[in-house]
This record gives structure tokens, sequence and C-alpha cells, in this order.
């Protein structure tokens, strides 16, 4: 069985994370008793001092750097070294240790009340997972809006008892999944995905709202007459982005992990286009489609 | 066995908020549907017509009144009434249905994603409970937010899969406590106060940092001489309020359940000056004391 | 004539706030530069120290202190140390010098771009005046903020080029006002009333909203009627606090300074209960009444 | 003489907001007063349909749409509907009428406090000019912010004073400028920079830190060396773009306004990259170089 730290590490190795630079306190320690061998923490005795460390070493790696952080304390001591890294639009992902779940509303010594207001404006974006389940994810989500252009510092508040534990469905698919982004498809992104159309047997498109926004409703026709693909629209979806009465139209998807991968299933490939991927709305888990996607925001929440 | 719906009700009930005035949609449904007998659910179309009934209910009846709204779509709809209630000082506490917890930081359909800052700056309280062991604490201490002079609104969002969650010990203590305000004692308050402690064969004292702030330290020493009680300083107090040296003196408590029930437990009488009752640091859960306390925030945190 | 920094300066020399802690820098020298010889600057070469001898200073002393910090770089310097104030409830005035005013939004090196959010939720109260004529009355609302039970620290961010700017009727105003808070009225508080209403030739009574959601309104009638005063209902009061029948009823004060001025400069004590000294609306600037009233919010806007 | 509401309709046009939905109160009067016959106003009667409406007309037009709101009740009625905007990318314009600018720390009515916090999380960006004299560029800044991928509402508020404002030389700037922006630049638009260069005849460089993020330096060296152009690095870099050795480097350009036009005024092209255009330090008013810049900020504040 894995735990949502495990499955941190893994998604912190994946993502060339293993250089901590930190200041920890009672409330990392769930963390940090975990921490593999090839991790390696760089201790500062100040946050300021934590903190503009890895400003450095990401500015001179030019890659994200991690900073592990105690609470509002500790927080609120590194505050004034991201206005630095605010305006140098340097990638910190910065996790804040915080208190028992069950507790933090009592305000208990250490616990972090309203973790997410506490480092804005600063940060691109603050979180505090609302369960322990959605850990792994919410990190995923930070890594990723802290190196999307403009790169800034982002900040996760993680309740001391959420990594102890066991890891879903999700997070063995967090682990697996791929991300890139850009402003515009590079040659290679492009050659990548003409080959696994053409690779594809049963290939199918899902298209969202911003198909429609972009006025690409006719190059989906065009796409969709060229692959022989069916076509999907994406759930609860704000906009039209295929004729309905065309013959490949199959309908909305709906809203949820089990009806959609009920009726996705057969595909060998699934391009979804102008949509996040997917959301949802009612609640019915279910196996996810295998190696294929996850639960995502599909744009990114300010601060 | 007792949920966390069940024990809101309770709490509900003792406040006299046994009528609701709401717009729900599917977030809701769990809260609702055991929704008892001797509650009544006035039905609004629309959020800025349920808020304005209900300051107008609170306002004739001088009393606060309970507000259910759907997510941040309800919630919005709400806002512009809620700049009349913040002004005109009318307490009300709103709760707003929230989506499953592992899934509101995917944006899933109808998450309240940041749902704390939603109703800011127009709320004096706002909180999403980090627990589902934490609602009904929560619940309670939003009502005493609300009522509390200068009264007005309040604003908790409840993820849908708490409702169903057991209560904890400390739920039952919630539904049995007393909390009065006053700016001074009354004279009826000061009464029971002096017939408590004539009552009490094996009273003790456990003062705060707020003692040696309003300088009552020399009162202190008085009363703890008067009552002949063993006096304890409150955990992690920043201040001193009691001199070390006094033969009363028995020390600084520890900052768990477990550890102040073991110190106190052969008290009748625990008459905390001046602190929280209790401000804990680490998470020892255990038996609490019978019938006289449970974990409270010492004072508002703002918005 | 008089500049907002004089203005200030006699603010916090009425209020005993003449030993300043900081670590300014050029965002704080026209606020420094005309610092009187009465004042003191204790000098710290890092936030987290600045504010940790203020909070001493402020518990040992059981008064406010001063914090001088700068901009968005040294507040966040301070924020480690906030979060041990802000449970000590030691009342900070803590004020940040910003850039010009033209010049913030453009995110110029050293301005403090959305101030207000920055030091939440460690403060009681965050602030940057709308404008320069606003900066005295602001720094009164944050020290009787900082000051009012529960205390605690609270937050001003100044602009540059406010400094400078002659000060309006408003502050002269707000120079001789006296302002004091109870839970109840105290014995002397009481006595002091009493002996204004009774040396009073043409007292006139002012009521508010909160005379009837305190169900004072019988006691209205008996007050206005044993000092045979005329009644005037709060400029735009939400509830009514007098029977509009009554003798004795003037009928609602307008919302304008103006107005208000025109309608009650015959009288020599003028008693406002249960509303703000005055809730304006529209803005026709004029003469105050001498030395009676200013212009304030009526409770306490959170963080 | 212009005044700000001239020049606040001059930016509308050239951006194609001519079409206003709104449902105005008092503090929007001398903005409406002065709508030039060109504009139209699609009136409703409450916010939640305005709001609606204008979402629909953005949509169906691929244009943002301007609302204008009544202060804090009319945003608040308006905010169940923004929750459908945000997540359909709709780029809405919101403007919300403020009271006079020295009367919103009074809280007076009508007054929107902590006007910036009301909207969050529901926008992109939200603002109150800090001065009358940063009102047209807040309002730029704005319709950029709502149009950049992924589009979104965002919210600017505006005291009722500032409309009269005179406006400065900055204004007229903001009016002449085109702004466009690209994930990667598109062949027209390199075609037109290729132009813009051969053209040139005393062409300067100016280098940001985001060069040397990027791994710029040696093609910056090659750019340099190709067009024969003096190379200055942006003020206040966080980074170093260009060798310092290099016969082109000219040195680290001032930050002040004053200090940048004696330094450039002799060429005919300033192309500046990987930095804003520009960041000011010094408050030195002076001479905008023609036609060519203004300030700004160089990447998106959250919310």
């Amino acid at each position: 069985m894995s735990t949502v730290r495990d499955a941190t590490y893994e998604l912190l190795r994946r993502h060339g994370l293993t250089t901590i630079f930190g200041n920890p306190g009672s409330n990392e320690l769930p963390f940090l008793a975990g921490m593999p061998e090839d991790f390696r923490y760089i201790l500062g005795l100040h946050e300021g001092v934590v903190a503009g460390m890895a400003d450095g070493y990401a500015q001179a790696t030019r890659r994200p750097a991690l900073v592990n952080l105690h609470a509002a304390s500790g927080s609120g001591n590194a505050m004034g070294a991201l206005t630095n890294s605010w305006y140098a639009h340097t990638p910190l992902v910065i996790t804040a240790g915080q208190q028992v779940r069950s507790t933090i509303g009592q305000e208990v010594m250490l616990s972090n009340v309203d973790a997410v207001s506490l480092p804005r404006p600063l940060v691109k974006f603050s979180a505090e997972p609302a369960s322990a389940r959605d850990v792994v994810r919410t990190m995923g989500q930070a890594i990723h809006a802290a190196v999307l252009e403009p790169a800034g510092p982002v900040y996760v508040s993680i309740p001391y008892d959420d990594w102890a534990h066991e890891t879903g469905p999700e997070d063995a698919h967090l682990g697996e999944r791929t991300v890139e982004t850009a402003g515009e498809l590079s040659d290679g992104q492009l050659a990548d995905l003409v080959a696994a159309l053409d690779a594809a047997a049963r290939p199918v498109l899902v298209l969202g709202p911003d198909v429609d926004s972009a006025r690409g409703n006719d190059d989906a026709v065009r796409l969709a007459e060229r692959l022989g693909a069916p076509v999907w629209v994406a759930p609860s979806a704000s906009r039209c982005p295929f004729p309905t009465s065309h013959a490949a139209f199959r309908g909305v998807l709906p809203a949820s992990v089990a009806g959609i991968t009920g009726l996705l299933s057969g595909h060998d490939l699934i391009l979804v286009v102008g949509a996040p991927v997917f959301r949802y709305h009612q609640y019915e888990p279910g196996e996810y489609l295998p190696g294929r996607h996850c639960p995502v925001a599909d744009h990114l929440r300010p601060g």
C-alpha cells in the first residue's frame, strides 16, 4: 500500500524536485520522517535565508525549487523574500506544514488558520487540500502553476495527518501522466501528436467550449472527418463546439468518472481539445481510463 | 451512532435556529434529507430574496436566522443583500453546500473553490472546516460570531460528504455547553459565578495571559487565597498571570487533551480566567473532562 | 498650514505613541524627515527583530506600540513575528511606506501592490487610505482598532506623497476628539454623561437603529421626555428607534455634513445612541459642528 | 483639457467596448453624464441579468464586454452570474462606481470598502486605482487582463471624483499604444518586427532578466551584433541578460522616466526583450519618449 507521503515523493522525483530547502518544525515531521535516500535537505535557520537560497538555486538551475516551511510563523518569516521571487518569476514550490486536520479550526498552537490567504498576494497559487485524498493532485497542480509562464512562487498547506493516508487510484494516474504547455505547438509537439493519431486504431475526439470561442468549429469538423473518429462534447460545456446533426456526433459526455469510462473505454486514443480532462459533476467514483487522463483544473485560479 | 447532520440539527435546535431560509441545490441534499419535523424550510427562488427574508426575520425576532445557500453561485446571488445585513448588524448564519471533499480542488461543477474568500468582506467570520470532524464545532463558532456584538452575517462552507460522518466525543460536549458573552459581568452572571464557587468542594483556577495584560495579577492571588484553590497557568501562555513562587502555584498545564484531563480530573469546578479553554498543541486525543469544557478559539478571527 | 505628517505626529502624540520601532527604506523618508524632537526611533536591522521589540515593549508598558516598516518586503519580513502578536493580543500599530500614489498600479520597484491583503489574516484591521485626505482618520481608526479588546496588530499602508498634503477641517477635529470604549458604562463614564446632560441648556438626541435592535425604544422615549429634548433619527437608519408620532420627534437627519450642521448647530450637546456619528451619503462638505463629532466607521471591518 | 472620463471613453472606443451593460446608481453618474453618442447603454434592472446579458454578448461577438455596476450592492448582485463567466472564460470588464475618495474609509453609504477583495475569487484581476491619475492605465490593464488567455472577468472600482480629473501625459500615451499578445510570434508579427528593425536607422536594444532565464543570452549577443545596436540592461533587472564586457554594452538603465528619456531619446526604435517597459523606481516625472512606451506591469497579478 502506498501513502500520500510515498506518492508525493514520487511526484517530486518525477519533476526533479529532489533538493529541499527548509526550516522545519513539528508539523513537518510526518513528511520528513519518510524522506528517501535520493533526496537531500538543505537546512537554513531562518526562513528568509531558506527562501533566498531556494530562489538562487532555481535561478541558477533554471528549474523549480522546493521550499519546506513551518506553519504560519515560518511562512511569515519567508514573505519578505517572496517579494523578490515574485518579480524575478522564480518557480518556488512552497509547502507549509499544517496541524492535525480536526484541530485547525480550534486555532491550536501552530495551526495556520486561513492558510490560503496568508501568502497572498505574493504567490501565483495558494491552496490547502480539502482532503488527504487531494494532496498529491494539489502538489501536481502547484508544480505546474509554478513553472507555467510567467513562473513564480506557489504555496500548499498540508495537514499533519494527511501524509500517512493511503493513496487512491487517482494518485497512481498522477504519477504516470505527462503535462506539457506551450504558447503554440512546437514542431516536435506537432509531430508527436500526428504520430499518435496515425498509430491509433480507434481514436475518439472530445471537444470543449474553447473550440467554439476560438472559432475552431469548422476545423473540428474537418479533423473529425479526416480521422473518421466519433465526436463527443465535453461534460457540462458552456458552448457548442461541433454541429450536433453531424454524423460523427455522439452526444455530450456525462459528468462522472464511471460515466465517461463506460462510454470511452473502447478507444485507444482520446484527443481532448478545448476542455478540461474532465470536468466532473456527480461523484460516481470508478475505474479511470487506463493511463490516459486524470482530473485537472483547466486553468489557473489566481493567488 | 450520531452523525454530523444529527449533531448539527441538535446544535441549531439548542440555539433556536429551527427556521431555515434557503434555495438549495444538489450540494445541500445530504443535509436536508435528514431535516427533523420541528424544523421548517422557507424556500425562495432567488438568493437575494432568501437573504432579504432572513434579514427581516432576524430583525423582527431579534434572533439570528439560518440561511441555506448553494455553492458559489447561490452564495454570489446573495451578496448584494449582504451589504444591507452587514450595516444593519443582522446575525445571519449562512451555510453553503460544497462538493465532495476530494473533488473540490479539481474544480468540479458546483465546487466552491476558495470558498472562504468568496463572501469577504461582507461577513464577520468565514470558514470551511478542514475535516468532517470539525463541522459541528465550526457551526457553533459561527453562531457565536454572528450574535457577538456588533452582530453580523457569517459564512460556513460544508462539504457534501461530511454530513454522514459519525460524530466524536467533542461533538457531544458541544451539544451540552452554554456560552454567554458580556462586556462586563451582569449582576445575574456574577451571582451565578459566586454560587458555583461556593458550592464547589475542590475548585481549581486556570489563569491565562490576559490576567497579566489586564494587570489582574494581584486580584488573582487574592482570589486563589480566598478560595484555597490550586492555580495552574493555561497551556502555552504568552504572559505570566501568577507568581510562580506562590504556594498555590502548580505549574503550566500541558497542551493536550489527555494531559489536562490527567491533571484536572479530580476537581469539581474549573474556573478559567484570561485564556482559551484550552489552547492545545500536541494532538493527544483522550477523554475530555466531563461536561465542563470544549476546545474553542479564544477570539474571533476576522472575515 | 498643517500637513498630513504634522497632524499624524500630533495624533500619535495624543495617544502616547512617541516611541517608534522600525527599519525604514526610501518610502518612509517623507514621514521620518519631519520627526519631532519628542519622538524617538528604535532602529532594528531586520523586521522580525523590530516587531519582536515592539511586541515586548507593548506588553511591558501595557500600551500600543508603533511599528514603521518598509513596503511589502519589510512587511513580509515581520509576518512571522505577527503570529505571536496576534495570539498574545498585542496592540501593534504598523505603518508601511508605500510608493507614490500614481505609480503603485504600475508595480514600480517598492510598490506594495494589494497592500491591504498582504498582512492578512494576522491583523485585525488592514487599510490603505484611498486619498491623502483620509490618512489621519485612518490612523485614528487603526489605533482604535488595535487597542479595542481583544487587542491585536493593525496595518496601514501610506503612500509616499501623502505626507506633504495639507490637512482639511476633518483632521483638526480628529486631533481634538476623545474616544472611550467600554463593554458596559463604568460608574465614572456614567457620572460624566449625567453631568454633561445636566449642564446642557439645549441638548438634542440622535437615535440610531441599534436602539431598536436592543429593544431600547421605550427607554429612548423616557429619556427624551426626561430631558425635554428633541429627537432625530440618525441618517439612513435601517431600523426605527423612536415613535414617529411622538411630539419630540423631528425627523430623519439628512446624510451630509452641511445638512446635519444646518439642523443641529443650535444645540450645546448632541447625544447619539445606537448609530455612527454620522454615516453620511451625499458628499456635501461644509463646516463640521464645533468640537463635537467627526466621521467614524461604527464598527470594525475585519482584517 | 481632457479628463479621466474623456480618456477612458477614448480607451474603451479603441478596444471596441462601446456597448455598456449596466444597472447604475448615484456613484456612476459622473461617468455616465459624459457618455458619447457612439456608445449605447443596455439597462438591466437586476445585476444578475446585466452580467448574464454581457456574458452572452461577449460569447456571441467573441469580444470583451463592458459591465457597469453600482458599488458593493450592485457588484454583489452580479456575483452569482460571475461563477458562469469564470468557467466559460468570458472576458467581462466590470467597472463599479465607488464613493468620493476621501469618504470611503468612513464607510459612508454606498462606499465599497475593501472593494478589491469583494469579487474574489471570481475575477482574474481586481483593482481600485490609488489615484485619479492611474484610472486610465488601470482600465487599460483590466481590458488586457480580461482578454489574455485564458480570458475571464476583471473588476475595477472607480471613485466618484476621479472622472473629472485632468489627464496627464501618461494617459495620452495610453491612448496611442498598441498591445498584442501571443504564445509564440505569428508569421505576421515576425514580419512586422523584421520590417521595423530594417527601417530603423538608430535602433537600440533593452534586455531584461527573462532573456537570461530563457537562456537567450547568446541569441541576444548575435542580435546586437547583427543590428549593430547598443545594448542597455532594463532597470533593476534581477538577472544579467548580456555580457557586460561586450563592446555593445552601455550599462543598466536608470529607474526613472526622466533618466530613461535622457539616455534613449536619440533612437528611432527601441526593442525591449524580456523586461517590463519600464519598471521604474524613483519618481522623477518627465517627458516620455514619443509614441513608444508607457508604464506597464509585466505580468498579471492574480485576482
